[in-house]
C-alpha cells in the first residue's frame, strides 16, 4: 500500500458505488504488469457539489506533478462528467460508447439514470442473494443438515480446502444456495460418503488442494499439530480424491485458483450459467 | 428465470471467470430497463476448441430467430475473438479500445495475457482476503471477542438490520477485516455501548433500518414472535439510533441499500478508499 510518487495515479469516479468501475479497471490495468498504480475510488459523485469535491482531489493530485491522473469513470450524468473532465486528467468514459451503441441497435433510449446495477436493495433477486447467503452460513461445514435438499450445490472436501469462501462468493455473487460439508478420516475409515450425503449425491461438487499447500494453510490455524503435517494431509487428500473418483463426483483443485475462478468453474461445470437482468 | 423467445439473448463470452464482463454488462444493460434479457456465461474460452465451442452455443441461439444475440466480450486473444465474431451477432468488445488507448497514453504495450485480474490465487493481496473472511466469521455477531483489535471496522446494530452479510462483503471484496457485534436490549437498558466495545469506540460504524422492514425480515425468521413485532423493532431501533448519536457513532440506513452500495459507503466514509493494483 506504499503511495510514491512513482505510482501512476489511478481515480475510480461513479455516480455509485464505483464497482463496475473499479472490476473493469483492475482487468484493464492488470494487462500493464511493469506499471505500479494507486487507485482511489470516489463513489457516489451524484451531485455537482461532490463533483466539485472529486475534482478538487484529482487536481490536488496532479499538481503534485508526474504523469496526469488516470480517471475511470462510469458517471452517466454528463453535467457531472463534465465537471471532472475540466481537471488535467486522462478521462476515460467506461459506459459512453456502449451505450451509445446500443441503444442504436435496441432502438430505444437508454434511460441514463445513475446507478442502477448495485442499489436495488428491495428487488426479489437481491433477496434471492441474501437467502442463499443465510443459506450458506447456516449449511457451512455440516453444522446443520436439515434443508440440504434446497441447496443448488454442495461442496465436499478435506478441512481446510477452500469450501467455506466459495459457498459464501457463490451465494453472495450469483444466489446459489452453496452448503459444504467437510470430508474427515472417519469417512476415509469407512471408505464412504457420510451417509447424510447420500440423498443429495447428485449435489456434491468437490474441492481438493495440494497437500504442500494444505498443509502451509492448516499450519497457520494449528502450528505443529499432527492435523496440519505434511504426511497427514497426503493421506487425506489421497483418500478425498480417491472417494470422488470412486462416487463419481465432480471435482476440481483450489490450489492457484482464485475464490471466483473457482466459483465460476463450478456454475459452468453444474449448468448454472444462466441469468437474468 | 423464464426463457421466453422475446427476451433478448445475451452471451457473456470471457477467457476467465467473466465476472468483469458480466459486471460491466449488468450495468450497462440496466440502464435498457424496457427489455428484458437473458445472459449465458461462457467463461474460460481460452483455447480455439473452447472457441469452436462457444460459437456454435451462440449459433444455435442465433438460428432460433429473433434479433441477434448481443455478446459482450472481455477475450484478449484475438484469434479466439475473430471465431466468435464469425457468428452472426453483435459483438461488443469490452477490452479492446481501452487497452488500445492506454497502450498509446502509458508508452508500454500490454501484456495482451488471458485472465489476469481474477487468477491470482497465491498473490499476497489474496491471502489477506482469504484471511479477512476467516476473520470475518470468527467474529460475527460478537461471537468472539478476541482480536477486536485488529479489526479494520466494527459494525454494530440491532439483530438482522443487515450486519453479517455487510461484513462479509467487506472481506471478500476488499480483504477488509470487519467484525460485526449486536446491540440487544440490555445495552438499551444499561443505556451504553457494550463494553467490550468500548476500546474501540473509532472502529464502529452502525447500521440501521426501518421498523416496518425489520419486522418483516425477522418475521421471516420467528413468524409472530414478539421478537419480529413492530413494536419491538420500533422500540429497538429508536434506542439504537439515539445510543449511536450519542457514541457520536457514523451511521446508515440499509432499508433499500445493496450490501454493495452499503459497504462501499462505509469504506468511503471511514477513508478505506485507496488500493493498489
Amino acid at each position: 500500500m506504499t503511495d510514491t510518487v512513482s505510482d501512476r495515479p489511478v481515480f475510480i469516479v461513479s455516480d455509485s458505488t464505483g464497482i463496475t468501475a473499479e472490476t473493469f479497471s483492475h482487468a484493464v490495468l492488470s494487462q500493464f504488469e511493469e506499471i505500479a498504480f494507486q487507485a482511489v475510488r470516489l463513489p457516489f459523485i451524484d451531485s455537482m457539489e461532490k463533483a466539485d469535491a472529486a475534482a478538487r482531489r484529482i487536481q490536488q493530485r496532479a499538481d503534485q506533478g508526474g504523469p496526469p491522473p488516470l480517471v475511470f469513470s462510469t458517471l452517466v450524468d454528463s453535467e457531472i462528467a463534465d465537471r471532472i473532465r475540466q481537471v488535467p486528467c486522462i478521462f476515460l468514459d467506461l459506459f459512453g460508447a456502449f451505450v451509445q451503441e446500443l441503444e442504436d441497435i435496441l432502438g430505444v433510449k437508454s434511460s441514463r439514470s445513475v446507478g442502477r446495477s448495485h442499489t436495488n436493495g428491495l428487488s426479489k433477486q437481491y433477496n434471492r442473494r441474501i437467502e442463499a447467503i443465510n443459506f450458506s452460513l447456516a449449511h457451512d461445514d455440516g453444522q446443520y443438515i436439515q434443508g440440504l435438499e434446497q441447496a443448488d450445490v454442495i461442496l465436499v472436501g478435506v478441512s481446510r480446502c477452500g469450501k467455506t469462501p466459495t459457498s459464501l462468493y457463490l451465494a453472495m455473487q450469483y444466489a446459489v444456495r452453496a452448503a459444504n460439508y467437510p470430508l474427515i478420516p472417519e469417512d476415509f475409515d469407512r471408505g464412504a460418503l457420510p451417509a447424510t450425503l447420500l440423498p443429495f449425491r447428485r449435489k456434491l461438487f468437490g474441492l481438493s488442494i495440494q497437500p504442500e499447500r494444505l498443509a502451509e494453510v492448516r499450519n497457520e490455524r494449528r502450528p505443529n499439530s499432527t492435523y496440519a503435517s505434511l504426511k497427514q494431509c497426503r493421506q487425506e487428500i489421497a483418500e478425498a480424491e480417491r472417494l470422488m473418483r470412486m462416487e463419481n463426483i465432480p471435482w476440481l483443485s483450489t490450489t492457484t485458483r482464485s475464490i471466483e475462478e473457482i466459483s465460476t468453474k463450478i456454475l459452468d461445470e453444474v449448468g448454472l450459467d444462466r441469468t437474468t437482468y
